[in-house]
């Protein structure tokens, strides 16, 4: 697995007073995209939170707009390993219409590797050796 | 007026599992600065879209997120014109704890002035003189 | 048809700091839920209010909690027509399990026709004959 | 006190299409409101969640819609404690126009004191005497 899809319809509830999506909206999708990436590639929250305390959390974020999403639009979010460091991930997603396959968004979210054992103090860490080589693995397909 | 703030209070509903801030939260209260900003400097909704049918749709967005925001902390957020060009403007956005002054976040959006004059086929245009008249008054304080 | 169904997974993104859905999360879902109930049974935005200025507007809206959703959890929402009046549509939403079909959320909303051809004052109006129709056909079954 | 109140004002990301708010952005405010007021009488998450292990969940929510709320609207959430029972408290919010006071919406939240030391298995419990003896004396004034 290289590229991991989501497919989702625009609600109501998404748009705003122009009839386009709100965008914060993209960034709500594309984390949950994210997880459900990391969920796809075996590393689950239940795994890498619950029983190492490691999460991975952002360092930043990004998207272009190029074109508004409208009501009840079939949408698709492709999801994949862009870059990696000793430390970080970079996640891209594509957010594109299904029917004509043209792209609305393009982002990404740098995350980084943290040992959240203390709630009040998340510190960086190097990502432990196993999940590198997932992530490695899953970025070169 | 160089530079705007708002200051608002982290709420329950904006936290995620980890009892830090959910991102996109950030997003939406860049937007919401970003509009109330407009505001301050004269360039009312009311007049740009209901009256003039112009629009500043969104080309980017981004954010870096240094420090994660908790229950019930009080923050500012700090908003000025970056950047602009014939038909863009970029707003920057800073998003700091209010009694430590630490920074959580800084972000930005670079809007594009647009014709929605059309709803179905919004197009890119000039910022008007009046308009870039105020921003360029304000960019440079 | 009588009750249509819509199936979702719970995101990352609709938890709260206890690791459970904040509850107007269950509102949006509703809300969704309600549009794709209208689109199933042909009374499509698109024709309602784009071309017949007829929206269905809120009067009432309530939620009873049974159990948590939680992380990744696959729910199914379940909704129909519950009760009609001369102006008045009210949907019945039942938030499930899936896989155990433990009920989590009961709830309804209580809609009323409103005449939206002037945005500034929405006025309630009768439900016209073929809509009413179309929801008593759905709701004996 | 007998009542708290929480001023803010509509933004653009609370809009629907139709240019007035998606109703749970109400729901939202209430929950965010009953927060700041048990924050206000002495009840806070600090203390009632952290040190001793109770929470109010959720039993059931409802809300009436009167007007619609519009774009930059400076709205006021006034709340109070409505009934108690051995378990349960009530909380009323009314939400109203500040300049006019004309009523917006109204509802509730009807919370259940909760032992939330198994974070996977919430237990109902009576209100402890000292949190029972704040909440009745602030139902009564």
């Amino acid at each position: 697995m290289k590229s991991h899809t989501v497919d989702r319809k625009i609600m109501w509830g998404d748009l705003d007073s122009l009839g386009i999506v709100f965008y914060p909206r993209f960034y709500e999708w594309m984390d949950a995209s994210g997880h459900l990436f990391f969920e796809a590639i075996g590393l689950t929250i239940g795994d890498m939170w619950l029983r190492r305390k490691i999460l991975f959390g952002l360092v930043e974020t990004s998207c272009r707009y190029q074109r508004p999403g409208r009501y009840h639009d079939e949408i698709r979010i492709t999801t994949h390993v862009d870059a990696l460091t000793e430390k970080t991930a970079t996640l891209k997603h594509s957010i594109a219409d299904r029917s004509s396959g043209a792209l609305l968004v393009d982002g990404y979210e740098k995350r980084i590797c943290l040992d959240v054992s203390d709630p009040d103090n998340f510190r960086a860490m190097d990502i432990p050796d196993d999940i590198m080589a997932v992530l490695r693995d899953v970025m070169t397909g």
